[in-house]
């Protein structure tokens, strides 16, 4: 890279991510298993890093940062999705990059192995902004995208989970189902990613297996633009967890960036704000902000969210509890 | 009705409707059809006017005037709505109360004659706010909605559109079929209705039948809360039609209810305003908007839009070209 690109290139580079929010309880968490999650977590914070450090764009941090956590079974999206009510991984994905307002997503996917990946297909290979069901796959296909088995997703954790919710007739929430079934296992959720770039540019993108025990072909907020996921850089790149039907219905990717853009309200301010708007109507979960100067806020009304960020530093601060983040060696 | 409750429901009735934007050139649309048009949305009108005379919600005026638009082979919704690549025709709908932020939507369905009504089932009757595919169309069934054969979708117009376009391999936009087929027939669209009731309550609903020749299970804005459709009494009401990936990517229904509620814009003047980002990204269409005081706007950046409004008046009037909207009787 010679001077003048660097000269050129001056943005603060920043990447943060979250792994679900739900009621993941202090004390209820195994050591090993919180020892996986910041593990994967940092992981997941050190490959999108890599990107940034390199000169790369926002948009492939995120990517290379959903990645990780998708082929992760620890986490409710790819590998580690949860099962439909009829015994079907339905995967669902979506992307925004700031500086054009381009987008994609995809939804009700169930053999293509990383729907991140083809949620930026649809974005930078089609005209459309969002395609779903066998449509979806097809294209991933055409596109080279890796397709897999649909039993690449079955994870024996995950069909126990259908089998008891089922038995209790329920629909659970993915990180909700510590409510129900008391197993710190089982408190998982949502990934997704917001990054600037040293261009400055901001994007955003989330993916999710859903909810276990779905039915009739439920589209939750992780693949809508507006909801789950916003990336302008005139305000803020935003990805969301929680309560899909809620954060739906409060567009609130949209509406945290909306308040930034609209009200300059500072952008920890406007993502509470859209939280206590879900909360009266319900519902719960989290969002991960970041602005165009590098300032981020991960905000959420359940008890922990699985959640990191990543900066000029280069290192890897990670958190699952409410409080700072700690920094958290890969090993 | 008692004195106490006429005391009570002193809000104006209000509702303003919109049968899709586009090309549509003046002295190209044959008289004939032109009446057709115009005595479809009066009657549209006068069908949601009828529920809000008589006392009913805002709700329930918004179904009533879908559902004559989407039994109407005119329009790009319902019965007349347009083919996809493979022969199938695969509509899409959703609906808003702005009393409770309650929602619904379905996408991707094939058999099911009213999908406004299928929106407003998910609404009313499930956890869920997006319904996708055979899961949406199972839920319709079992809620008693009128399920038809997928050839009732069927028209001698629509199929010889999806035959032309692809000899020309393209993708037609509904409303933009002139553009390459200069046939003032094909100049239809993508169905929505606002509404205002004695209560003072808001309510919006779109329903479409998507693109000509559209592929890979694309959805487009219409049953995208936030995008094709919002309403929230503390703002307005707003229902979408245009080049829908463009008004995904603007959150344009939201993004117009926004302007409004956090910097108090009037009404055509959020909506323009979406309206022209969406032209900046390369898009066009329109905006229907209503607030909860009975102020209502009819935006577009296209040639046209298939439009109406009705108030306490019970006069219904209805525009297709720019300028003032006229009485216009149902005959």
């Amino acid at each position: 890279m010679g001077i003048n690109s660097v000269m050129a290139d001056i943005s603060p580079i920043r990447l943060v991510i979250h792994g679900g929010a739900g009621a993941i309880k202090r004390g209820k968490l195994k050591a090993e298993l919180e020892h996986a999650y910041t593990q994967a977590l940092a992981q997941s914070l050190m490959a999108g890093y890599a990107v940034l450090a390199a000169g790369g764009s926002s948009i492939d941090a995120v990517i290379a940062a959903i990645v990780v956590m998708e082929d992760c079974p620890l986490f409710n999206a790819g590998k580690g999705s949860v099962f439909s009510h009829t015994g079907r991984n339905e995967l669902e994905a979506s992307i925004m990059e700031g500086s054009t307002l381009m987008a994609g997503a995809v939804a009700a996917v169930t053999t293509i192995r990383n729907p991140i990946l083809a949620a930026h297909a649809v974005m930078t290979k089609s005209t459309h902004v969002m395609l779903m069901g066998e449509g979806a796959e097809a294209f991933a296909a055409e596109q080279g995208l890796a397709i897999v088995d649909p039993s690449y997703f079955y994870t024996q954790f995950r069909w126990d989970q259908l089998q008891k919710a089922i038995a209790k007739e329920h629909v659970l929430r993915d990180h909700d189902a510590g409510v129900l079934l008391p197993d710190e296992h089982e408190k998982r959720g949502t990934v997704g990613a917001v990054a600037l770039d040293r261009h400055g540019n901001l994007a955003a993108g989330t993916s999710t297996g859903g909810l276990t025990n779905k039915r009739f072909g439920r589209v939750g907020d992780s693949p809508i633009i507006g909801a789950g996921t916003y990336a302008d850089n005139r305000s803020v790149a935003v990805s969301a967890t929680g309560t899909g039907e809620m954060f739906i219905r409060a567009a609130a990717a949209f509406h945290t960036a909306a308040q930034v853009r609209l009200q300059h309200k500072p952008i920890a301010d406007a993502a509470n704000n859209v939280l206590a708007e879900i909360a009266a109507m319900g519902g719960d979960g989290g969002l991960i902000v970041l602005d165009a100067e590098g300032n981020h806020a991960m905000c959420f009304n359940t008890i922990g969210m699985y959640r990191g960020v990543i900066g000029s530093d280069g290192i890897a601060r990670v958190g699952i509890f409410p409080g700072a983040e700690t920094p958290t060696p890969e090993k």
